[in-house]
């Protein structure tokens, strides 16, 4: 199968280096908005413009769209679905109904095939909730996010002035994931769920006492939480806060007859989330190569997926060896 | 969707109580090798000879076969494929492979669909094994099971003259199961994942030295465990183990790229094996249903099943509640 990855930011990065442990695919190429020859891979992978793009449209089976949900995809998406078939990771929840039926018309017209919302969460979560709700209709679900950087809570924190660069973590309460865990069903609030951890590296000069209030009274991303500030100088932040981890838990606790109850759990821990997201797509990528061979057309999740097709496994020897 | 449930031991009661909680269902009846008369079930659900099974072969859409493992699927599945699309439960690992020929073969004679090995070990196990190997290719996978009742190894003690009954609990050691969990990948043995807890009631005048040895020595079912054997009244007996408690844990351990680990893990702690196991045979109906209004014919596993299948959901609200 042939890969291609649009867009080299740390996702596009974490997709390269996870073909490493995928040998049924080969890279062709990465295409850059910014100057190809100022691009540094770190396979020496090629790297062309993403004005060349439609150069390769017979030889790419699967295209990897590696941009941000905010601003990219909901453009990128539906403007390669017409050159190829694609993948994103498009993790806007609220606007998933919408770019969908935008790819779906996009890739219907050239007749390709289109997964949208791969990754982990949207991805391997949504795939936990939904078959956990499938085998346990009577229940609640919970989702937990962290320990693990959140870049969205980081650049949030960026903007306000004086400081110089910032790293926030998001971290579940390991209390009430193990009431939750040990069968309990409680109602949640924001703040009894996740702690909000902040290292701030500030500029010289800047009024730390007014940047940490600035921080933990932010409407939406940290004033409905417990929020902990700590100022520490740049070397630390390269340091001890370089590494992307990330990870979290889905769980859902719920009954059968009587007072019988059943706890289900799905748990990640990840040392390098653009590396996972990046290996989770390429599943993905052959999820979709497959499908597209089969004649399926249009935009899909990975609710559409049969499992088998995230293997590169035969139905036999999947059957005798996973089943 | 029109439910038959064939075979009423703790499955088939399993699979009409977990009815409660998915109202697209029907439950049409009930068939029994027993004489009707004498089965009372749990909701009032009408009782059926075996032998009038093929009066409603077109009042039902999907038969749940609810036998046994060992001498009962391999010729059930079969045979009741060749006038239902069904579901069984089929868990002899070994052999799987031609349990899945000979149902293919059957089902696909008379254009049925047929779905075995459903529940959760194989099933929801099975489910978490692939999404996390093809997540993750570079890894190494665990399963532990329990703190639950291992039926066969029960009946193994039950078998030991001077036992009048038993209860065996399959117990994960938790020492294992952390290190895991924190990203280590040790080689285990038997004795290292596993401890075997046996309550027994002895006959009266029994030689209980005998008794316990004979278990902690039994081959393939003890010997390579760290066994405790227990003797109790049979009033304790009834009091405090009529339950069927199961559960477990799937977890896969690998990395990416240079030293970044990733750890995965599908947890389940369920107070009723069969409630639980028939709750997920019905998402499975649900799906097996579906496929056979596509056109899909044959033996299938939950490999084959899109995801969205199983719920009751439209993809619309699935991608708005669930992804």
């Amino acid at each position: 199968m042939r890969i291609g990855i649009y867009g080299y930011g740390n996702l596009g990065r974490g997709v390269e280096l996870a073909l490493e442990h995928n040998p049924d695919m080969e890279l062709v190429g990465i295409f850059t908005r910014r100057n190809p020859a100022h691009v540094r891979t770190a396979t020496m992978a090629a790297v062309h413009g993403t004005d060349r793009v439609e150069d390769f449209a017979d030889d790419i089976d699967v295209m990897l769209l590696c941009g941000g949900s905010a601003t990219d995809l909901p453009k990128m998406t539906p403007q390669i679905a017409r050159l190829f078939n694609v993948v994103d990771s498009f993790d806007t929840h609220a606007h998933i109904p919408e770019h969908f039926e935008r790819v779906n018309r996009a890739a219907l017209e050239t007749e390709h095939t289109a997964l949208i919302s791969g990754g982990w969460d949207p991805g391997l979560f949504s795939l936990a909730r939904l078959y956990m709700n499938a085998a346990l209709p009577a229940g609640k679900d919970y989702t937990f996010w962290g320990r693990g950087v959140s870049q969205g809570h980081s650049d949030a924190i960026r903007r306000i002035p004086g400081v110089k660069d910032a790293r926030q973590y998001t971290v579940p309460i390991d209390e009430a994931v193990n009431r939750i865990l040990a069968g309990e069903t409680p109602d949640l609030t924001a703040r009894q769920k996740h702690l909000r951890e902040c290292y701030v590296v500030a500029e010289d000069g800047a009024d730390r006492e007014k940047i940490a209030q600035a921080i933990r009274t932010m409407p939406d991303y940290f004033a409905d939480y417990d929020t902990t500030v700590t100022f520490i100088t740049e070397e630390e932040m390269n340091r001890d806060h370089s590494g992307m981890p990330h990870g979290g838990q889905v769980i859902r606790s719920g009954k059968t007859h009587g007072d019988h109850r059943h706890v289900m759990s799905f748990s990640l821990n990840l040392d390098s989330n653009p590396e996972f997201t990046g290996s989770v797509l390429l599943a993905c990528a052959r999820a979709v190569g497959k499908a597209h061979a089969r004649g399926q057309k249009g935009c899909i999740t990975l609710f559409d997926v049969p499992p088998a097709d995230l293997s590169p496994l035969s139905g036999e020897e999947l059957r005798r060896h996973l089943l």
